[in-house]
């Protein structure tokens, strides 16, 4: 009765079966033609002409090399999974040296693998630290062995004990002035270097935060660099103990590590001593001069995610885009035709949950833009100040600068991580059943895009920053000595107004732009009204300060999504066409958060409940209909290439179903076994590899 | 200058640190001695005493055997787990058999041991399917073997290219009159078996979900049992293609699989047969006499599904309220000492995302209860109306009794599975960093619930068939013959009252109720106007009557949770400090859905913006310091043990720090691998078991 086959490979009878019709391949097809819109000029209005090239070219290397194969990775265990990325992490680095990249190409090159690069906190922590904050004479020292990676180093904040409060981190450096060396000491388990990237297996050095402890005083954290492993037998060294903190929920291809240290000396020069030190001879602790320099790198750290929420987000949105396009269920409830079924794309509940986040895509991506240029502008003032010696107007007005844009990166940062984060989960769920497979693509990135929530700064505690910042400028407004910038602008536009009557218009845009000001600045006087005033604690306002923050922040988005549609650039390159469509992506992120905040705008007084009522009903469903003809067209701009979605339901040419079908029955290696599953069976596994074939 | 020693293994200095001071177990101490709530009956309360004696009996049984050894499950590849799933759900069914188990002992044992089991859909689809759905001689036929595992089955519904529409499954089954056979088909790719839970690579029979085609006509979707692999060898049969479909972010325990059929002819009796068939000699359908009952098993699941995602909350609450007890961050921002660090339980930030999930999760288990309680009541009164032949009075009552029961199931069942997932993964990052971790014991749970958003009915899907049922009862109001239920009276008093003006007091506990009637009522109406006056396509009403269903739910899960509180069970066996702490568990759900859906309760009128201004920034908060001290005691009411949970966070005694670095440090299988991480270095991994020692 049993026929045997290998069920690794299907019979002839399945391998000539096809989809039902229509084909994803053809309804893919027709959605492309129904939309004129300009992928390639929209794509250099994400990237620029220089990014869309250099995207291209990356890709074109990195898909023909072996190492960077995707086959194994939705299959591989944890310590496979981990083998690869090392390779792959290696193999990054030559090409890295051998193209000489640029660090833009090699971030490029790291997004385009798609997974956390095994030596990604050498790369992104170790050597910026190094570099910013190491004197020359410690880059003539170490630098150019990290560049080379000889020195394979990672940063070494969190412990187990402390994330958030970097002034209670436990480990000490104490200054030994008899030998002129720090020693470096984990007093407590809680002590431990924990979650710190590169460390598990890799690193050999480690760029070590610990409290600086001088003649009995605590100085605060400073980084020390501090050798982990023998360079040629990679074995730790006397005093250390280190290794992989174990598995996660992604990032699992780096090796978050801990290390205990038991009074490990260092020599002086091993503290990073640009900004400040102890001063060899004279045992005397030299403060930074700038602060606001110190913590310039950790600025643009935070802009750099702005513009990854964005496209993490959009890869999210492509694969959804496009299987919604392909996949067809129920027919319109509206429709006596019972059998034909509706495109899922089509239902509005779907449009309700996806266009959001495609608008959203661009207005992340058109915010980190304008972070990075304030970021720059900001350095230029900077600069300008400190020839100044920091003293003068432009010394105060660049460390205002810097203040806003601090302020502004964390708020930012909270947001469009968050934003990507939660919008990678609806894009997953709207691809239905199959969104739970691996195959789908989204699953993976989600979960290694959860730590963004927390790295670089927690979401919840960098709100309060930006909250904070809000209620400063709110004061010296009302003293009458208020920064020039669009924080500032904003609240003083609304003290002007607050007392005459307003009223805005959802379907002016530049209305839109002034309603969300409003909100943030209302929000920002009534919570320093309660703080100064009411004098209620602050620990009874924290849930207010994440608010204040959310809606700051969205006001800024917002402006940057208006400023860069209203730019010379856009206009002059932009077709009228897609330059419409964007606009309406505009006004769809704007009521969309309208829609989910609306109490805010009642309470500011910006909004009736009858102008939200209408939004909702009317507007929101126009747009939504509106772009829908333009949805794949608007996934395919950000141009996500196949090979780095590795997605069966989100191929660019639709061909859904096959691509499911072949990578469940033809690379699944679970299907390699045969299992015994009645319950008196002795044997519980038969099969595997070749076994598997000889039993049949 | 390298030091030798085994890295699986800590140095002695290591091995003597502790956490700083204050220690997390002293802190749990502190914590339950706070608070006097009555842990015991109030476990009663959600359990029955039965079940409090069940849990902890089944316990007992699994803890203590090999095979439930919890010790590689953070560790193991997917082939591994599986491995040991079915090894486990091996033992299980040993279990059963010698302890005599009940259905619900069973469910208690595979909740305990805290992962999808093998052979879950075996228990849950195929046996109640068997049962239901067939006749006496097909029990006596599959039944028996079925329950002693000879058979090993799974419910074949879901199909590569259709979900939730079940109508257009592409299976068919073909009756053929000469040789009294059914022919079952996959005609297409997308006709193929998809996600079929156990059929991967354990069932040997499946319960088809085909089409039936009788002359040439089409009668929809019928359960087909086909066997498909040989009962001995376990080999596929003849025309059968299967396979496991691959790894999914979750219930890789489970071998989800997909099958082909090529023209498989099955036997008559192999229709299942009680409610509808094919009659043997005259080929003639037989259509089913009471379709409600047909769908009574599906809406027992799906009120299960409710009283499931109560315990997935707690679990999530459980970990993350005494983590968050045990973790201190940073000082109270109104105190001077920035020293004392504070529990992060005491951030008001913290407490707001965290207690109101403790909250949701005892709303969810009262209703999940009442559902139940529900489901019975049906069943007698369909029972009864059986009796008379569906007809006259007691009938209409027990069909108007099913389409509540099956309208209110469908929105719970989205509400509450959509709530649990939500929460358990504000609960893993209410836990910080450490909640990424596969320790903390969150994420693992999560990834594995996330499919009840689809099981039992996609939670969107399920929304509109409430919603549809609340636009027929209030046109059946409008008539005047509306059935006499909770949701036809709450629609009834909205009518009445609607001209005169309304006001509910938020710190009254029945007006709290009365304002959730309300704005479900008028929800109701607003959107049979749009649908039947204005006439708008049901397309464009979409996202109104999923948000319809979430207000009615919500008004239903707040009726349980008040009558469970007013129950007579209630006010005899829980002192009264008990009962006062769950009151305010009550307001803090209500409150948080009116703060969050505002909106609504303006437009029906049912409440003014500054009256929740004043529940947002007054009752909230004083809610939030009241249920302070009883969090911990309110998660250990649920008496999750360690065992079950699994969690270095949520460990009962507090010893966090503890178990995470003997798990990272002595458990974890990477650090047995030692890298050769430098560019030019030949050999990528040294070490692995043995070999990791012997290198050193």
């Amino acid at each position: 009765m049993a026929r045997e086959y290998s069920i690794g490979f299907a019979p002839s009878w399945v391998a000539s079966l096809r989809p039902s019709e229509p084909q994803g391949s053809d309804l893919l097809i027709a959605e492309r033609q129904k939309s004129q819109i300009d992928i390639d000029r929209l794509a250099c209005l994400l990237y620029t002409e220089q990014g869309v090239e250099m995207q291209r070219r990356i890709l074109d290397v990195l898909q023909h090399d072996p190492v960077f194969d995707k086959g194994g990775n939705y299959f591989d265990s944890r310590i496979e999974r981990f083998k690869t990325s090392v390779a792959r992490a290696k193999r990054l680095h030559q090409l890295h040296q051998m193209h000489n990249w640029s660090e833009d190409e090699l971030k490029w090159a790291i997004e385009l693998i798609g997974e956390p690069t095994a030596f990604s906190l050498h790369w992104k922590g170790f050597l910026p630290t190094l570099r910013e904050q190491g004197t020359p004479e410690q880059h003539e020292l170490f630098l150019r062995k990290a560049e080379s990676m000889e020195i394979i180093g990672c940063y070494a904040q969190t412990e187990l004990g402390h994330g958030s409060n970097a002034r209670k981190l436990e480990t000490t450096a104490t200054w030994n002035p008899d030998d002129r060396t720090f020693t470096l000491h984990s007093p407590h388990l809680t002590a431990a270097k924990w979650w710190v990237g590169t460390m598990g297996l890799c690193a050999n050095h480690a760029m070590v935060m610990a409290r600086l402890i001088l003649n009995g005083e605590d100085y605060g954290p400073h980084p020390f660099l501090c050798q982990i492993r023998d360079l040629i037998t990679h074995t730790p060294l006397d005093g250390v103990y280190v290794g992989d903190i174990g598995p996660k929920l992604g990032y699992n291809t780096v090796d978050n590590g801990f290390l205990f240290l038991n009074h490990v000396k260092i020599p002086h020069i091993n503290m990073l001593a640009k900004f400040s030190r102890v001063e060899y001879e004279s045992n005397v602790y030299v403060a930074p001069e700038s602060p606001a320099m110190v913590y310039g790198t950790l600025t643009m750290l935070r802009a750099a995610l702005v513009s990854e929420s964005a496209r993490n987000l959009a890869r999210g949105t492509t694969i959804a885009v496009r299987y919604c396009a392909v996949r067809r269920q129920c027919s319109d409830p509206d429709s006596e035709d019972k059998n034909t079924e509706l495109q899922v794309l089509d239902y509005s509940m779907v449009q309700f949950r996806l266009f959001p986040l495609v608008a959203e895509s661009f207005a992340l991506n058109f915010t980190g833009q304008a972070m990075i240029e304030f970021y720059h502008s900001a350095r230029t003032a900077l600069a300008v100040g400190q020839s100044n010696n920091g003293c003068g107007s432009s010394g105060q007005r660049a460390n205002a600068l810097f203040s806003e844009l601090h302020a502004t990166s964390c708020g930012l940062k909270a947001l469009a991580t968050s934003a990507a984060a939660e919008g990678l989960e609806v894009c997953r769920r709207a691809c239905g059943g199959h969104g739970y497979s691996s195959f789908a693509g989204i699953g993976a990135v989600y979960m290694d895009y959860l730590p963004s929530q927390t790295y670089e700064g927690d979401n919840y505690v960098l709100t309060q920053q930006t909250a904070n910042y809000l209620l400063k400028i709110a004061l010296s407004i009302l003293k009458g000595d208020a920064p020039s910038n669009i924080t500032a602008k904003n609240l003083a536009a609304y003290t002007e107004k607050k007392h005459t009557p307003v009223h805005f218009d959802l379907d002016r845009d530049k209305d839109i732009l002034a309603a969300f000001g409003w909100r943030a600045a209302y929000l920002t006087f009534d919570l320093l009204r309660r703080r100064d005033n009411d004098q209620k604690p602050k620990n009874d306002l924290l849930v207010d300060y994440s608010r204040l923050s959310s809606a700051h922040s969205q006001f800024l988005v917002l402006t940057s999504f208006h400023d860069k549609l209203k730019g010379p650039d856009t206009l002059s390159k932009i077709d009228p066409e897609s330059l419409a469509v964007l606009w309406k992506l505009f006004r769809l992120y704007a009521l969309t958060r309208v829609i989910s905040a609306s109490h805010e705008f009642y309470v500011s007084s910006a909004l009736q409940v009858a102008e939200v009522v209408r939004a909702d009903q009317e507007t929101m469903l126009r747009l939504l209909k509106e772009i829908r003809p333009h949805a794949v067209r608007l996934v395919d701009v950000w141009k996500l290439p196949d090979w780095m979605l590795d997605s069966s339901l989100g191929r660019y040419d639709g061909k859904v179903y096959e691509d499911l079908f072949h990578r469940a029955s033809q690379l699944n290696p679970l299907n390699r076994f045969a299992m015994d599953p009645r319950p008196g069976g002795g044997v519980l596994i038969r099969g595997g590899g070749a076994d598997a074939k000889s039993r049949l």
